[in-house]
């Protein structure tokens, strides 16, 4: 099977291509090529025969239409503008996060092959008015720009697949956490950068105060599900192509104090607690709590806990040691 | 102020206008001007002043800008491909349905006046997986291509709402019975013909059984609340910019008894009854009944019963005479 991932230069799809590339077969079908494309060259996840990197903006319909025509037999969609970004500057967020999934929907409908489809959306798709804890049939009023056009692709995905046009579906993730790499312009980067930065010695900086309860889900485990996600027959999903994930719930205060336990005081000193109050209303605004029934019957799985989540961190992103 | 109708040529559109001719105000301010347009020329709702009719294919976004230049106040946006037709010619229905409400928003947007636009949305948002009563909070899984454009359409009303740069309101329209005129493509549309035929002494058929319930709302009421949503203040709107509209649940056994009430049994005798498996199944897909709360607590009503409607619609479209 042919294979395509957008917004592959990212760590998801970095990871989630060397996931594929190791597994060999996907959803129980040998993988002959893997097309990882991204807005910026990307070097991919190394060299091996069946990759081929380069680059595509996705909110070019014609570009979209060109590759796509090749033929996919699976897509991970993962091009996105991050919530930061995506408010500050609207018309973006709404070219690449809205467009371009439509793009990207007319072209595998094009194909005729009713290719499958997994579309990496959010948590953000939930805000406002929300119960204590979000379940399978909470209704989305999502507050942001970027919740609004993955709610919005959520729903075009659900079309498409409802007419037989692709296979589709949507996984809401939670905050991923350790996220490898430079803090982003993600409302939550900070979630990660105060664990990845006293884990390699470097000051971090902490806006929202201890008690702030975060949703999460480890690098590991949303390239897991994301894989978990090609492999499910239709039959399983009927007509609701959404879910969202199981993740944990864990406070700011939870992850600190695990980090101590794994790293020491020192790596937990590196922290600086500096509130700011537009990130502590963005993270106030959040669920916390989600009661995944669906994808845990349907096979997802959360991490077990925050130590978990640190430990795959070291043991992936820093060779197995940390900064004392 | 000035006043914008988009698809005003539609029944609603018609009579909205009128209304507001009448009135000569609308949330307190008095009407300047209602510029009325539709995709083919619209005869509007006679002579006025005030009234100015025109043709507007909002899938172009230079002449919906070129249009919305001119400098809107209250926008309402009726303009819409029907459900059945939508699902039959699903590029239309996106382009009209979709694309056609954001370039209207974008170019309110680009006023900088943040005014005010009420959409037309639908209860057709709602569908598969629904509890037996549809409450606020329900969640939106539509499974038609009309019901999920509304769905998107109402999530960008919500969105350029919360940034400032529209006051939207999304209300959810139960099925509107009795529609004057003739049949049209929704799928909806003998809910209607049942009722409107007999009284005018010509036959029409029921293609579902006697026990299907819908749930409707009059064009009296429904323009009722179009009116009312333009007054309400965005403080008592809040976040949540989509409403579903109060409506009353009717079976078809009901209306037919209705109608026999009040225009006898020769009336009832012009029905004739062929099921048609793909309208019942449509029918059965639909939400029958709603708790509307909200909406009623912000001042919106429903009709009586359905003899109130039969009735309205002999005083209004017959001249208060129906076929015995």
């Amino acid at each position: 099977m042919r294979v395509l991932i957008t917004g592959g230069g990212g760590f998801i799809g970095r990871k989630l291509t060397a996931r594929l590339l190791a597994d060999g077969e996907v959803g129980g079908r040998r993988i002959e090529r893997i097309d990882v494309v991204d807005v910026v060259e990307t070097t991919g996840a190394g060299k091996d025969a069946r990759l081929h990197t380069g680059t595509l903006d996705i909110t070019d319909a014609q570009a979209v239409d060109g590759l796509v025509s090749q033929g996919f037999d699976l897509v991970f969609h993962l091009a996105a503008i991050v919530s930061a970004n995506a408010e500050t500057d609207m018309d973006l967020g709404y070219r690449v996060n809205l467009d371009g999934t439509r793009h990207l929907l007319e072209s595998l409908r094009s194909l005729g092959t009713c290719p499958k489809i997994v579309f990496a959306s959010s948590v953000a798709v939930y805000g406002g008015d929300m119960p204590a804890v979000i379940e399978d049939d909470t209704h989305l009023t999502p507050q942001t720009s970027y919740g609004g056009q993955k709610a919005a692709s959520e729903l075009l995905v659900a079309d498409y697949s409802r007419k037989g046009l692709v296979d589709g579906l949507s996984l809401r993730l939670p905050t991923i956490v350790v996220r490898p790499g430079k803090p982003n312009k993600a409302a939550s980067t900070f979630a990660s950068s105060i664990l990845r930065e006293p884990l390699a010695g470097e000051k971090a900086i902490c806006p929202v105060t201890t008690d702030s309860e975060m949703y999460i889900l480890s690098p590991r485990r949303v390239v897991s599900a994301f894989i978990h996600a090609a492999g499910l027959p239709k039959e399983r999903l009927g007509m609701t192509r959404s879910l969202v994930l199981p993740g944990i719930t864990v406070s700011i205060g939870a992850m600190i104090e695990a980090l101590g336990e794994i790293a020491g005081p020192a790596a937990v000193d590196r922290i600086e607690h500096v509130p700011d109050a537009a990130i502590q209303h963005i993270v106030d605004g959040w669920a916390p709590r989600v009661n995944a029934v669906r994808a845990r019957e349907l096979g997802f799985e959360a991490d077990g806990d925050i130590r978990e989540i640190i430990e795959a961190h070291i043991a992936d992103e820093l060779g197995g040691r940390h900064a004392a």
